[in-house]
């Protein structure tokens, strides 16, 4: 089999790629610093379309409910679907329609946070848009980023992914209760995750019906109020 | 809720864009002209990570076995698992490994097609890289391009993407097996289809069995030889 990389094809796209990431990665600080001055924590969530980030999100609001002021930003091509669905949950949400871009980035994330009133939340979560590539390279500002797969998507999904799971706090394996029809192996995935990063956290979960979403929370590093 | 839409901060982008989307579609037309040239039929392969583009692949190569000599040309950030995987059905393959980009583009399928003898072929099966938003600009010369979804990334995933069911000409609603457990209404999805693309065609498979697999390559426009 031969084997092409499509490396050499991209200087002049590279040089211009380096400026644009370097200036998102200011932004993204100055997101930290504004999200800091207001005592919020902001987690960013990755993942495929249909993985099942917008039901987490929705479950990590109603566990937090009562404990923590939330709110959500949601990020997605041209609906608001998933944006109605967290609102539904009891969080205040700004939807950040990105037309053809793959990604959030730290410039519209700002944009979002000074649509919501800081000093009222405590935790905000910034549902990315639904691929598994793209956002990686474009930090916003958040404490941690956890990336969402789920066994559905067959047993390689993180294998595929190496990139983006090296710069996530915790992997998520939802829709554990389909890996035995999938045949999927959850131990392996776990693993998968600690060899491409060791000591990665790995929660499961199943989102629709809450399975793992207290030791998901754990595992984030939310301020204890 | 407030919606923020990114256009407005793109100006410089969307100009560097087009002038990079343009000589992509040059390049998308003279590697249709290698194809017709040599008489081959070239299928483009859109879907998410998971979704079931390689065991589709996989079964076409099957399927056509025996009656037209198929090669494949695999997309994907780093592995060579999905490759690995056709080879085993009995076509050639060539990987290109993207990187971290997330789509293939004109210019690396082109250099894939030198890396076959076309003369020898019939049809060729390109497996983009797995998602659905960033290919869509990037046509890559092929005569068909088909958008895999599954049941499994919820209910959602037709309307969510309209740009590239718009640039589609057959959608595959693959893992038809859990359309049930997944309380997902295939019927929906097809009209999900057709509202936005009135007359794309639509095709039920499970790639695991096959089942589907023949009305797929109905659909597609390969030559009968």
């Amino acid at each position: 089999m031969k084997t092409i990389t499509s490396r050499e094809l991209e200087s002049v796209d590279i040089e211009l790629g380096e400026d644009m990431l370097q200036g998102n990665r200011i932004l993204a600080e100055r997101n930290r610093r504004k999200l800091d001055e207001a005592g919020v924590y902001a987690v960013d969530i990755l993942g495929s379309v249909g993985s099942g980030k917008t039901t987490l999100v929705q479950q990590m609001v109603i566990h937090l409910s009562g404990k923590a002021k939330t709110a959500a930003i949601a990020g997605d091509l041209t609906t608001t679907i998933d944006a109605d669905r967290i609102q539904q949950a009891g969080a205040e949400v700004v939807q950040i329609n990105t037309g053809k871009e793959c990604h959030l980035d730290a410039n519209l994330v700002h944009r979002a946070l000074s649509e919501l009133n800081l000093k009222a939340l405590d935790v905000v979560f910034v549902e990315n848009v639904g691929n598994l590539i793209c956002p990686g390279e474009f930090p916003i500002g958040a404490h941690d980023r956890i990336v969402v797969v789920s066994t559905t998507e067959g047993p390689y999904m993180i294998r595929k992914h190496p990139y983006i799971v090296m710069e996530t706090s915790v992997v998520v394996v939802n829709k554990i209760d389909l890996a035995e029809i999938m045949g999927v192996d959850l131990g392996q995935l776990r693993k998968d995750a600690q060899d491409v990063k060791p000591g990665i956290g790995v929660v499961f979960t199943n989102a629709r019906t809450g399975q793992g979403v207290p030791d998901l929370l754990q595992l984030l590093r939310i301020p204890k109020s």
